[in-house]
C-alpha cells in the first residue's frame, strides 16, 4: 500500500467512523428534545452501543497502522497541509483514545453516570457531603486518566489537550492571571458608579411563542440557515452540528427574562455558524473537516453573544424590530435604557447567568481551583471552602450556600476537568478576533446598524471557520491577529464598552 | 457450545441488531418529522451504513450455524414454545434474506429510489408512460426476486410471505373471492337508497391545534400511553415502535377534514398499541418480542378506527366531547348526522380516502392486477387498461386519469408487491376478532358509551399483542377465534352497520 493509498483508506474509515459519531449526534439531540420518558433505557442502550462501536473502530490497530503509513510520507510533507494537519490531528486522538485502558473508560462512564445523579440531586438539597464521595472517585479517576495520558508539567496538561489540544496551562495560567486582576479592577470601578441601568426592562412579560419569532429573527439575520438547522427547545441550550447540511441549536424561553433565550440563541447560532462554515462537504470525517477546539468554538458563540448582540449598533437596529413584536413590553423603552439593562453588570452567584464582566472571574476561579485540585494541593472535602474564600475576594461578596458555589455547575461530576477554561479562552479569542475584523472592515458597526453582518459572517468564515482544525487554536490565533494570545483586547473592549455605560 | 449456549448467544446476537434496526427507527422518524431540508444526504448516507451494517450481521454464517446448532435440540421441542417460535422464524428470515444475491438487493434499492421519484412526477403529470420504463424494470427485479426466495404455486407467495410470513396467495384469495362479490353487492344496496348522510359537517373548520387536543384525548382513551409514545405531524401519517417504552405515532391535519386526522390518530394508535403490547421488555431482539405479520398490525389498526371509532357508542360518548372542543363547527349536530357523516359510503378513485365498505375492493383489485403481473399473464404497459376495466365492474364508475388509477399508490414503485393484501387481511381479522371479543365481553359496546376501552385493549393484550410472533398469523386467528380466516365476519358487520345506516 502506498502512503497515498494508506491516507485513502484512512478517510474512509473515518468518515464511516464519524457518521456513526453523526447518528450518535443525532440520538443525542432526539434525547433532549422530543424523547418521552419511557425511550431513556432504549436510548441509553443505543448510545452506548454505538459509543463502543467508534471507539473499537478508532482504536483498532489497523488505523494506528494505516496513520504510521502515512507520517513521514511525502503525503504529509507540507506543514499544515490538509493533508499534514489530518494526519497531525488523527496521530493525536489515537494515541489519547488507545492510552486509557478500557477498565479505566468503563469505571469513569460508570462513576460519572452515578455522580451526574448524586449531584443533581446535591444540589438541590445543598448537601455538598452527600456529593463528596462519588467526586473523590471521580477525580481520583480523573488524575489516573491524566496519568495515562501522560503529560509535560503538571496532570492538567493532560486533561486540557482533550479540549484544547495542545494547549498548557502554563501558557493560559500567563495570560489569565493578568485578566483575573484587571477584572477585579474593573468591576470595583463598575461598583464605584452611581449608575445602575433599569434592569426590570428585561424581567417584563415576553411571550415565548414571540420571542421565538424574534429569535429566529435574529438568528437568520446572523446567517443560520434554516434550510440547513433547526431550533428547538430543551432544558440545557446546545448545537450539534451533525455533519454536512444539519446543524441544530436549542434554547429554553422564560417568560419574565428577555435576555436568557434571545442571548442564547445568538449564542447557540455562533456556534452552528462556526459548523456551517467548515468545508465539511470537502472533508467530513477527517480533523480537517471538524472544529479546532473548544475555546475557537467558544469564540465564536460569544463573539455573536457579546460584541455582536450586546452592541449598542446592533441594537440600533434590532430595537425597533423588538418593539414591533413585543409591543406592550418594549413601548417605552428607550436604546440607552434597552442597552444598558441588557449590559447590567453585578457580580452574582450563579456563572450561566454571569454578565459579560464577571463571567471570566467565575471562569477563572474554577481553573484555578481545578489545577490545584489535580495536583492534589486542595482535597475534595476541601472544595467549599476553598471555592467560597476566592469568590469573596474575586467578586466582594460571601457565598451563601454550596448550591450558588461550588456545587452550582455539572463538570466535575461529569468528569469535565480541564473543560472550564476553554470559556474563558472563547471569550479572550473572541476579542482578539473582533478586534483584528473591525480593523480589516472598518465600517463594521456602521453595517450592524443596517442589521448587516454578512461581512462579519464572511470575514470569519474566510479567516477561521474553513480551517477546520487545518491549525491548532493558539497558531490559528496568531495567523489571523499577528498576535499572541494576549487578555489586552478583552478588556480594552470592556474598559471602553463600559466605561461609556457607567459612565468612567 | 451446548444448544443453550448457542440460543443465548443468537439472543445476544440478535439483540444487537435490533438495536441497529431501533437507531435507523429513530433516524427514519425524525427524517420524516423535524429533519431540515438540507440534512437529506447525510442522513441518507447514515441509513445506508445502517442498513448495510444490519444485513451484514444478520446474514453472517455465524448465525446461521447458531441457528442450526439450536433446531432439532430439546431447546425447541415443545412447538409454539417462545424458544421454538423464535428459532422458527429467524431460521425463516435466515434463509430469506441469505437467498437474495447482493448485486439484486443493491439493483432493487437503486431502481426503487429511482422509480419512486418518477413515478411521484409521473402522478403529478398524470403520465403513465414516463413511468413505465422504470416500473417494468423494478417488476423484472421483483420476478427475479420471487425465483430467488423459491416458492410453491405462483411467484406471488414467495413476496406476499415477506409481510404476511406463511400466508398463501391460493389461501387468502379464496376469501378475497366471496368478500368481492359480496361487497359489490353491499355497495349497490347502499347506492340504490334515498338516504344521503350530510358529509359536509365533517368538512366545516376544525382548527388543527384543536384537532390535535382532541385526537390525543381519543389515543388517551384508547390507551396509547404518552410517557411511552409521542404524536407528531407527517405528510403520510406511520407509526413506528422503536423499541421497549418508545413508540411513535404521526398524523397530518386537514384544517376541512375532521375525519383525516381524527381516524388516522386512532389508526395509528390502534398500531402502537399493538407495538406497546408485545413484551419487548422480555423479547426485544427476537421474533417473540415483534409482531407477526402486517396483516395481524393491519388489525389492530383498522379495530380502532372502524369498529371502534365509527361506530355509535363511541360518538354517544365523545360527541359531547367534541361539541366542548369545536363548540362553532359542531354545535347544531346531531348524533345521528355525525355518525352518518363519518360513515358516508361512496365510490371514489383514492383508496387512502375511501370509506370502510369500498376500501376492500380497492384492495382486491390491486392484488388480482399483482397476480396476474407477477404470472406475467398482464404487461406492464397494459396496467392501465386492465385497472379502469376492473374498476368499472367493481365500483360502478369509470376511472378519468391514470393519477385517480393505476399512479396512486407509491408500492410497486417502491418494489412492495404482495403487500397489498395485508391491509384486506387486516379488515377481515379486525372483524373476527371483534365478534370474539364482543362474545367474550357481552356489554363491550356499552363500555364504549362510557368511553371505557380498557377492557377491549385488555382483551387484545391477553389474546393478540403478547404473543408477539409466537403463532403466524392464521394460527393466532384461529386460537383466538376458533375459526378459520373468513369474509363472513367482516361482511356481517358491515350489512349490520350500513344496513341501520342506510335503512335497508
Amino acid at each position: 500500500m502506498t502512503p497515498k493509498e494508506a491516507y485513502d483508506e484512512l478517510t474512509k474509515q473515518c468518515k464511516e467512523i464519524s457518521l456513526l459519531g453523526s447518528v450518535t449526534a443525532v440520538l443525542g439531540w432526539e434525547e433532549r428534545t422530543y424523547m418521552p420518558r419511557g425511550g431513556a433505557d432504549l436510548r441509553a442502550q443505543q448510545l452506548s452501543m454505538l459509543a463502543g462501536m467508534i471507539h473499537e473502530r478508532f482504536t483498532d490497530p489497523k488505523i494506528g497502522d494505516l496513520i504510521s503509513a502515512v507520517e513521514n510520507t511525502d503525503v504529509v510533507k507540507v506543514e499544515d497541509s490538509i493533508e499534514a494537519a489530518n494526519i497531525r490531528e488523527l496521530r493525536h486522538q489515537y494515541d489519547k483514545e488507545t492510552k486509557l485502558p478500557k477498565s479505566l473508560v468503563e469505571e469513569l462512564a460508570k462513576t460519572t453516570t452515578l455522580a451526574q445523579g448524586k449531584w443533581a440531586e446535591a444540589r438541590k438539597q445543598n448537601d455538598f457531603k452527600a456529593f463528596l464521595p462519588l467526586l473523590e472517585k471521580v477525580i481520583d479517576l480523573t488524575i489516573q486518566s491524566a496519568e495515562c495520558y501522560g503529560y509535560e508539567g503538571e496532570p492538567y496538561n493532560a486533561l486540557l489537550d482533550n479540549y484544547e489540544p495542545g494547549a498548557t496551562v502554563e501558557e493560559i495560567a500567563g495570560v489569565f492571571k493578568p485578566l483575573r486582576e484587571d477584572l477585579v479592577k474593573l468591576l470595583a470601578k463598575i461598583q464605584g458608579t452611581s449608575k445602575k441601568p433599569d434592569v426590570s426592562i428585561i424581567e417584563r412579560e415576553y411571550d415565548p411563542e414571540l420571542q421565538k419569532v424574534f429569535g429566529e429573527m435574529v438568528a437568520g439575520a446572523q446567517g443560520f440557515d434554516f434550510n440547513n438547522g433547526r431550533l428547538d427547545i430543551t432544558t440545557h441550550p446546545f448545537c450539534s452540528g451533525f455533519g454536512p447540511g444539519d446543524t441544530r441549536i436549542t434554547t429554553r424561553y422564560n417568560r419574565n427574562r428577555l435576555n436568557d433565550a434571545l442571548f442564547g440563541i445568538m449564542h447557540e447560532a455562533g456556534h452552528a455558524l462556526y459548523e456551517m462554515g467548515i468545508q465539511k462537504d470537502k472533508h467530513f470525517g477527517m480533523p480537517v473537516g471538524e472544529a479546532t477546539s473548544l475555546g475557537i468554538h467558544e469564540s465564536q458563540s460569544r463573539m455573536w453573544e457579546n460584541q455582536v448582540g450586546r452592541s449598542k449598533e446592533f441594537w440600533m437596529y434590532f430595537l425597533p424590530q423588538a418593539k414591533r413584536i413585543f409591543r406592550e413590553a418594549l413601548a417605552d423603552v428607550s436604546l440607552d435604557d434597552f442597552y444598558g439593562a441588557v449590559n447590567y453588570v453585578t457580580p452574582s452567584y450563579i456563572r450561566v447567568e454571569a454578565d459579560e464582566v464577571t463571567y471570566n472571574l467565575h471562569i477563572l476561579l474554577r481553573f484555578e481551583l481545578e489545577r490545584a485540585i489535580l495536583k492534589r494541593e486542595i482535597k475534595p472535602a476541601d472544595i467549599p471552602g476553598e471555592w467560597n474564600r476566592r469568590f469573596k475576594d474575586y467578586f466582594g461578596i460571601e457565598v451563601d450556600k454550596d448550591s450558588n458555589g461550588c456545587l452550582q455547575d455539572v463538570h466535575w461530576s461529569a468528569g469535565l476537568m480541564g473543560y472550564f477554561p476553554t470559556y474563558a479562552l472563547g471569550n479572550l479569542y473572541s476579542a482578539q478576533f473582533f478586534a483584528k475584523a473591525q480593523q480589516d472592515i472598518p465600517d463594521l458597526m456602521e453595517q450592524f446598524q443596517r442589521g448587516d453582518f454578512s461581512q462579519l459572517l464572511g470575514w470569519l468564515r474566510k479567516n477561521i471557520h474553513c480551517h477546520g482544525s487545518r491549525y491548532r487554536a493558539r497558531k490559528l490565533g496568531e495567523k489571523v491577529t499577528g498576535q499572541p494570545l494576549s487578555h489586552k483586547p478583552l478588556l480594552d473592549y470592556m474598559t471602553k464598552k463600559f466605561g461609556e455605560i457607567y459612565g468612567f
